[in-house]
């Protein structure tokens, strides 16, 4: 049973899913130079409140960091990420391929702060040491947490002090800007980091991101690159096609709510049960610790991703909510598991 | 009028849509370890004769080649290519920006063969100048031509005898094997080359190609590469799904005959009317060279691609016919075309 | 005033210069495909004995470190190095450069063992993370710490379990392999790595590493490479002349015994006064912790290499012995360093 | 016997290994930042007119022009040189190792001029292609030509007009420069270029290159790349102390008069003889048109490059003067030549 295995097992939003089959039958320019590309980037423009900000569609997250990145540094420029950042982990070495750098730094909640930019600073002093150039951010993070706007602000404090782009990964943007527990808007996002991009392939798009670059240094002939990096879609229209459907009535927001209201319902239930996280659950990840034994008999009924603890007794399992998890699907796995809990007993 | 401006602005042929659309309401495992991937996979490998054949799936042709080529090559490995081939001309150095060089070679038909190889191989005969390792060809190819199966078998028996790899670029394999002059069939290509792509996003796949590699030795870890290039779909499902649309009942094939038919056409009215060609018009893109004026006119009621000739009373037109060109289509821009001659008289 | 500052302040030793000056008025061919080039490596090799190996001879360590990894690794492999690793710290990105992440591991003396290994290689187990491949180890290592012939074995063993090269960066070899807590030779060293290489600037060379490949398939067109990273010498005798010089008579290795006795009268002299190590003071380099303001007076009067620790009322000061530091070298550093601990006092 | 082979087969000029056995028992700051590279920079700069250059020295040619230009360019940008441009051939794909294309052109004389620009750019024009951003040129040319004064400036005005850096590797500069044929200096070279290198190895020095950096776009944090890249050399005074001595009462002028002045009497020996050249032999390499048969006897008595010429019947051998031919060398080869002639009639 796939229910909270991740956010990108089913095939897209219905509005979504509206907006690519309205095509049918319709030409277009190639290489996002259409009319729908067109639209989309004035509606977000308009919502981030960025009317001179460059924006490029992708088709996938790994693709977008790369070529953003690689864009945005020179070859002894290098990244300062968490450890679990998506970038330093799950990309394959992406970032590496293209020559750069990646600096892991270690936090307990996902995030970076001055403070832990700071040793990282003092230490690259010289050109026998990679130049630490960009700031990597997630938001949501890998561990479900979330940035509040007064950590944001004193990243960009410091990016500016230190000379340093500041760029947000958004592969789960709505998550994280919904999450009650976020003061940040998307206007923020836009005016205090140099870009970032807004995840849509985990929140109801068929497949598709948007990068927003708002730093001008930052903009200059990036198509040239996108294109070398392998990432400029010839029917370049189907993505703007969906981020236009995302942003039509804030739909890219109410999804954000809904994931998170459902994440919330098992955070709860969690948490009335007795169970603690790995970290705070903040967004529509929750990585809640459970006995091995207990967390064995669920995987024999879900599909989730486990965490390895040092404990072999305890396992950390990530559940995750996407736009098409319904009322029914958190009702019938808290049965589900209460039932186990029992069992067990 | 978009009519004969490429194969890629529309967005994919009914069969296609209804495959991927039926998908909706589905949860599907991530990352092309689908079921729908391994149907296609099965369904291409019986089609071809291969059964041992690695396939993956990819969104775009520039990724294919660039993920491709940086397996297949050790940092010092070059490839061989026409100076007219898509890696050397239209994706702005992605095979370059992976480390590797492209040896660029002359040729009037867009094709190569030992002949031209021979110097090459002559040349390159030390550490002072990069191994020459892969050879990259296209069917057809950027001027419209084929190649004939003892051209290929030529080719083939070169690389055995030189060590080098054969790798067949098929953005547009469907027009290049059911070209009138083609005697080759998609399981001579399969057992002749090294690995090769089959093109869909310009055959009525809305945005899909399929690597075929068919050397052992060039299947090792190749997902592994294919991940770090950016090029591993979450939603992996929907490339299989419109792979599988395609290879149900010959599809592919026939989309194929069909755009060589309606481009046969074209070629026998500038034939009848007296108009040359860049390069003998045998698949689906035709360079008819025209008196610039006439052109120049013509490019006010259709978006063509011009290719820059040095005598500028003339000009090079390409027309490209697609699945969704309809024999209206055909009728009406030769009723245009002849307007356009009779008042420049 | 120089002295314990570095290993590489002065041009080479008596016995290197000569063989270098001995090749005036001579013709040599170029590229390292000379006479001298082909003695050193029959000398070194009968030395290491490994009549099979193939020896390239380099003018630098990270040029050496970075053409042998980018030879030895597919794109998607990765190096695991102990997060103080020169390759990791000291040679601004050159691995990631070309296209290889390196995977930090946090050590306490600097040393890699199958405990620091085991997370990594679990952790890594599927085509989203990068493929370790590549175990880069030091000896000396960069705290000045040394490995024990079992640890060797232990590290060689894992390697050949878990299908990963050994590589071992012997830029301070000498002093590595003469060390009193070595009971390891330079034939272990050849027998249990894959590949490494003999440091030659750091111990009386004027400025030349010989890389050596022991594993057969990691020799294949290392000439190519060595060619394209730019590290091939269009006067490579030179280099050969070098190693010629240092393996006559077992120079390399007296000199190692050389600077290790000087540092071990550094660290007598240290221990008796009562001072602490940041880690056991096993070769040429000590990192000796003092009292900031003993520390600060001490660089009035000397060049040294300062560690930065979490409590500022101590420094940690390298101090680094070469070939040509003299008993009265020892001596007067003594006698200075007492006299300002007196004034202090 | 290699008189004639190359200009890099003996070690260095008595003045340049003079001023570095004079370094012997003296210790240097490590990595340039010493005052011999200090002095050598001060001398240059002003011996080129250029007190605002940045100078930074390499130890061969290659590792000069990886380094400067792929930290010259980003990642979509590309380089133009002459097909038989060094970069373009004999450094193993050095350049595209750095992610960067080479658009090769064909030229008679192994020049560039705007003429010849002019069709790349025009092609070159959208973010399908790569970005021609780089201008490389080698003076004199790997085909013995030298540019004249008016034709760098053409080049030097086409630039500016279409935003191009212009690059000259001098690996031969003295040679280029004191050619008959040449009205440049080296002031006319640093004030029409914007990076250039002033080779060393090929003209006396040991091995040492100095790269001169003028536009101020191009030098920042140069040295991090050259640290990447793994040219900066620990001991770098060595490199100071070759060009202090090179530049000291215009050794490196005197010696290019002196390579061109022994060439030029093969020259007019061999035009007496009444053969031809392969281009017009302008620098200290010939390329002389030989009969097949009498290029075979010559070649067992002396070592030459050989270029492959089309017609079986003649063979084409490169003569290349050095700083150590003497007229001995000279009339000695007039000698066996015409012996062999003789012989052969």
């Amino acid at each position: 049973m796939y229910r909270f295995q991740n956010d990108y097992n089913e095939i897209a939003h219905p509005a979504v899913m509206q907006a690519i089959t309205d095509t049918i039958g319709q030409r277009y320019d190639g290489y996002g130079m259409d009319k729908l590309c067109q639209k989309a980037a004035e509606l977000i423009k308009q919502r981030i409140n960025q009317p001179d900000a460059d924006l490029h569609f992708f088709n996938g997250g790994t693709i977008t960091n790369l070529t953003a990145i690689s864009h945005f540094l020179r070859p002894y420029q290098a990244v300062i990420s968490v450890s679990t950042g998506h970038i330093a982990t799950h990309e394959t070495g992406a970032i590496e391929s293209t020559g750069h750098k990646i600096i892991p730094v270690v936090s307990a909640d996902g995030k970076l702060s001055p403070e832990l930019l700071m040793p990282i600073m003092a230490e690259h002093n010289d050109e026998h040491w990679v130049k630490p150039k960009l700031v990597y951010i997630t938001n949501s993070t890998e561990i479900g947490t979330v940035y509040r706007k007064a950590e944001l602000i004193a990243l960009r404090e410091y990016c500016d002090k230190h000379n340093l782009w500041l760029y947000l990964d958004g592969a789960r943007l709505a998550s994280g800007l919904m999450s009650t527990q976020s003061d940040l808007t998307i206007e923020d996002i836009a005016t205090l980091t140099d870009a970032f991009y807004i995840g849509g392939t985990k929140i109801g798009a068929m497949s598709a991101e948007t990068l927003v670059i708002t730093h001008p240094d930052l903009k200059t002939d990036f198509r040239f690159n996108l294109k070398q990096k392998g990432g400029l879609q010839a029917k370049g229209w189907l993505l703007g096609a969906q981020f236009y459907a995302l942003f039509q009535d804030d739909l890219y927001f109410k999804l954000g709510q809904h994931i998170n209201d459902m994440a919330g319902q098992l955070v709860d239930f969690f948490v009335k049960q007795g169970f603690e996280f790995l970290a705070p659950p903040e967004s529509n990840q929750i990585f809640v610790i459970l006995p091995s034994s207990l967390a064995d008999k669920l995987t024999k009924q879900f599909v989730f991703h486990r965490v390895l603890l040092e404990n072999p007794q305890l396992s950390c399992l990530r559940l995750c909510t996407s736009w098409s998890t319904t009322q029914e699907d958190i009702d019938g796995f808290k049965e589900i598991f209460l039932e186990l809990v029992l069992k067990a007993e």
